[in-house]
């Protein structure tokens, strides 16, 4: 049986790298390393540095690129199955061809890969295709860890609940019921403009942990078009942007 | 100034300490231990390793107890600011006595600081009594993905929202509206039996990270009984117990 490692790498610096991260890449055999596709080309990059200048080992490492995701599929959710099963046709793929049938396969998971990552429905697949996996996962910081602790702010109100959720549920859904936060990611348009404004404050951060991190908090009144600038301004400068949010009533 | 490192270490494992938390611990002149109080003998015990075994430098370590937490206090958020309150006198006197004025003080927290954990608003208390500090913060591995990590699971559904919250929160309020997924914390009472058992699969997990990690999961009409059963067994064998579980519609 092959071993399959998906390990969290943390949001952007490799000194979020936990020692079981670390310890679990240098007892790879070979390391599965996406090139691009859903990826920004920076963080292609981060995985490459890691692999060879932090690990004290030589895992093989193999390259792949991502298959270009088909937008025009009409259901957005058909869309995602659809190049889930394609990845995991390329993994396994790579796997056959350059892992020992009881080798220890590991993939580096930007932040953690439980958290709005598709690493682990891919490798479900993968065993549900019939090969022979067993999956374990290494935990490793999320942008959303990054973000609080770069505001130096709690997740949560004092016994409050907290609400994980994307940028399209909170503009098809409005302020989620019972929540004290929300934490909001996945959002190409900073969805907060679809809030009563006057109502909560924004803890935003883009390229949390990075050298190029940009943090704005306020009222959401006072400061959301500050960011909305911030956002096209950064995007534009560097060609690409990840941005997270927390929101909490006032 | 003074420059206060609240620094997380994980839940359970010294392996789950990042590259970071490692560093900002050895450039601390001093670090803060708390021996008991809250916190259980085990979790003293794996600061007090940290410390002494990992860390490559000797930094001032001074352990100290928590003061006792007034449980006859009428109202829970009194008592609970209150004894924040009484943190904080703590944390200062030893600041004063122990740290140079212009010293890096570092404390550990368990998991993560922005998670359900008191260290933040205490340290926001001790600004507010007039110590001259600035707080910065080192994320940890949570509790919460130790326990995605242990049963190989996302977080959340395809683009579905999460809601952690408190065992309180959901038998007050029951299955929070909106929330394809629900992690709770903080619980005593195994509240998830005060779901209807039918609707809900269950992934929960005790003590996760450490060695004596207890995992159970499935439909919670099948196994709410053996949860409760294993709770109270562990519990009274260790002499206590942290559990933590994530409940999903079916
Ligand atoms: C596909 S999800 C991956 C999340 C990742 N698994 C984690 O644990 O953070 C991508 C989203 O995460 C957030 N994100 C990831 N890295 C980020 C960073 N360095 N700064 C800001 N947001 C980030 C953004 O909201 C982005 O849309
Ligand atoms: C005061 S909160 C601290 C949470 C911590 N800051 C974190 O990031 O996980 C304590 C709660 O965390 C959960 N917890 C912490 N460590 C745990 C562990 N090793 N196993 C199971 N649950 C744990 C339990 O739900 C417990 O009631």
């Amino acid at each position: 049986m092959i071993k399959l490692s998906l390990v969290g790498i943390g949001s952007g610096n490799p000194d979020h790298l936990t020692l079981q991260a670390i310890r679990t890449l240098e007892s790879a055999d070979l390391i599965l390393l996406p090139r691009k596709g859903d990826d920004k080309t920076e963080l292609a990059d981060l995985r490459r540095m890691i692999a060879q200048d932090i690990l004290q080992t030589t895992p093989q490492i193999v390259e792949f690129d991502y298959p270009v995701r088909d937008a025009a599929t009409p259901k957005y959710l058909d869309g995602v199955n659809t190049w889930h099963d394609a990845l995991a046709a390329i993994w396994g793929g790579l796997i056959a061809r350059h892992a020992h049938p009881d080798g220890h396969v590991a993939l580096m998971v930007w932040g953690d890969p439980s958290l709005y990552d598709s690493t682990l429905r891919i490798a479900d697949r993968l065993t549900a295709q019939g090969v022979n996996i067993e999956v374990s996962v290494v935990p490793g910081i999320t942008s959303l860890q990054m973000l609080t602790a770069a505001h130096a702010i709690p997740l949560n109100t004092l016994a409050g609940a907290v609400q994980i959720t994307t940028g399209r549920n909170l503009r098809d859904h409005g302020w989620p019921a019972g929540a004290e936060t929300v934490a909001i990611m996945l959002d190409g348009e900073c969805s907060f403009q679809h809030l009563d404004l006057d109502k909560y404050r924004i803890w935003w951060g883009a390229y949390v942990g990075m050298p190029i991190q940009l943090l704005i908090e306020g009222p959401l009144v006072d400061v959301h078009a500050e960011i909305v600038e911030a956002r096209a301004s950064a995007r534009a400068q560097n060609g690409w942007i990840m941005d997270i949010y927390l929101l909490r009533k006032m």
